[in-house]
């Protein structure tokens, strides 16, 4: 039997998906299970991408173009202008998901062996993207205690080497919810400039900023337009996770050039997903803003709930819709494995994702785990329920 | 400015697609273009997907699992029994295409420099999946004059060494149309088991099989089912290019985790493209007979006229909707961008893929075509007009 690659050992297993299967289990079992693990909303779609679905005529679902359809692209211009990001339709490239543009963007912009600076805790399939073309992530890391600020900008300068082709940040960030400053994004801003690098930006979060503080854009910052790569994803935005419409978007000539080369390799990206998004752009005033005001309501109230049990601490996120968590565990992989395996209360249990998947660092987030406050109040309720009890139990097993 | 990676320089253009910009300008100038370069058939989609398209009445278009719905894999264990492939629903992971299979077994299976050996002309994007893993293609060229069939074995086994991990086949071929024969199959088979090589076996054309001959898929050789790992999509089958799903099957455990590790870093493939799929495997059995017959005629009404123009030669392709035609041209890259940018009869013109991207080796190819006989037989009588213009025209031209 040949053997697996070496980058099919390296690969991690996604912390988000990895438990699944005890999931599966659990409600096999007959058990409600919370999911706090995975950013699904239970938000609808807008009924403007539904409508669209449903009417679609076509005969024959062809390919589109390789980089999106022109009027689906052109149509993001309005949209990112409402943000002050000026971009034409050229400049971006409709990819199959946020995850296929930070992998074309990875397969582009790194070499094996070049290294790529990213604060942690980080989505964890940043690491799995980097793998896949070979690169390495230098991780600093920022820590529940300061908030999940920007660690200070010389920890970034120290790691910098011949090597080092980039910088990626989430802002508003997954898994932390932290916002980017003006003042930290500027201080980013001069470490890219001082030594030429990539600032690879994913803001899919962007709708959900629940603080005065402003929303500033890798693409508002001057002077380093062509070293800026924006990921960005319909996923969250239109509870359209589904359809794996993203985009990579970037004023690089060069790059988008070889960006569009792995896209033809694979053809198109998806068609129908392309046609509801591109409708959901007019969705109805009200429901975007409906669901900002359904997830500052969550927020408020899982975050409360939360510092009220004992021995658990949230600090209290500034956007996107998740929280990393301190818990009185020694070890967050091992409970929220035994949540599914082992405990249940009153017919329930809850699927939170281990914080330990999202730090590159080994031992970090040992006693955290990430939440998505997708559900709805009641069930978030339940399933903070849950964990108390949960809590409780497992401290007793353990004594 | 940072600079692009090495493998975004090496990425090769897609030799389908490349030309696309000079037949936008071409169709701006008002010209009807007739599409012989790329496999999207004219056919309609099966009803039974297209209404399984209309009939989705979800509120949120969320995640699928990310090897895909397991009551769609399920039901594909019947589909492949029909073809004596005998596989469970664990041996099935849903792909974003053809074109994500490809690529992540690539990505799961071998290291950088790691050799493949691939029979040449092939589908283009397997260069480019390969160079994305950081692999090296060593083609075997097959030639027009031995109607594409299978090279001397023995100039495979010359390439194996000790970085070469596997054989890459596509049957029914594209580009050619190739079907090999069970003996070919055979002989194969006796590689893969002296070197414990992978055998990436691409059978998306299984359908579209002209001859007596019987379709031999790599999964019908004894022996070497643990290397084996079949790359499918339901593109061609159903006209459903634009919905993005394929398929990796494979019963090595090892290899299915590792790419599932893949698979969860992208989260999920296409959730509607997956409906659509799903819905279309019940496809009144008139809808592929008629699709079946339809490419018949084509097929021999191209491949005939094709003949008929002094100079022109291709032989029969068994399957597959492709063919690979020899020109009396000196350069096929010239000529197909010339009829694009400088040519017209009577307000048509005609768009083919040059050979040359399909082949590994420099100078290969360079008086061959691709061509896809995707359009009606009126559309296909009219592009042969135009070709048998176009040469006669650019031959004088050129004297």
């Amino acid at each position: 039997m040949p053997k697996i690659s070496e980058r099919g050992i390296q690969m991690p297993s996604s912390p988000i998906r990895k438990l699944a299967p005890l999931s599966d289990s659990a409600k096999a079992r007959g058990l409600k299970v919370y999911h706090l693990n995975i950013g699904q909303p239970d938000l609808p779609t807008p009924q403007a991408g539904l409508d669209a679905l449903k009417n679609i005529d076509r005969t024959i679902l062809e390919y589109s173009p390789s980089d999106g359809y022109r009027s689906y692209r052109e149509k993001l211009v309005g949209y990112y202008a409402k943000y002050n990001i000026n971009v034409s339709a050229d400049e971006i490239i409709i990819t199959t998901g946020g995850s296929e543009a930070v992998l074309f963007a990875f397969l582009a912009c790194l070499n094996p062996g070049d290294e790529i600076i990213v604060p942690e805790p980080a989505y964890a399939n940043y690491m799995a993207f980097a793998v896949s073309a070979g690169a390495i992530i230098r991780p600093v890391s920022s820590t529940i205690e300061e908030g999940f600020a920007l660690p200070p900008i010389e920890k970034f300068e120290e790691l910098i080497n011949e090597r080092t082709k980039g910088i990626m940040i989430c802002n508003p960030n997954n898994p932390t919810g932290y916002l980017y400053s003006r003042a930290e994004m500027n201080q980013i801003k001069k470490l890219i400039q001082k030594y030429d690098l990539y600032l690879f930006s994913d803001e899919v979060y962007r709708e959900f900023i629940y603080t005065g503080s402003p929303y500033v854009s890798a693409c508002h910052l001057v002077g380093i337009e062509e070293n800026v790569v924006l990921i960005d994803s319909v996923s969250k935005r239109y509870s359209e996770c589904g359809i794996r419409i993203g985009a990579l978007i970037s004023k690089n000539k060069e790059l988008l050039k070889a960006v569009m080369k792995f896209c033809q390799a694979r053809l198109s990206p998806p068609l129908i997903g392309q046609i509801v998004a591109e409708a959901s752009l007019d969705a109805d005033p009200d429901y975007l803003r409906d669901t900002y005001e359904e997830y500052v309501e969550r927020r408020k109230f899982l975050i409360d709930r939360l510092n009220m049990i004992p021995g658990v601490y949230s600090p209290i996120p500034m956007g996107a819709f998740y929280t990393v968590v301190k818990l009185p565990v020694d070890d967050a992989d091992k409970f929220c494995e035994w949540c599914l395996s082992d405990f249940e209360y009153e017919g329930q249990t809850i699927f939170m994702a281990p914080a330990s998947g999202f730090y590159t660092t080994p031992g970090l987030g040992k006693n955290e785990v990430r939440m998505a406050y997708v559900l709805n109040k009641e069930d978030l309720g339940n399933a903070l329920t849950v964990l108390e009890k949960a809590l409780e139990a497992y401290n007793t097993l353990e004594k």
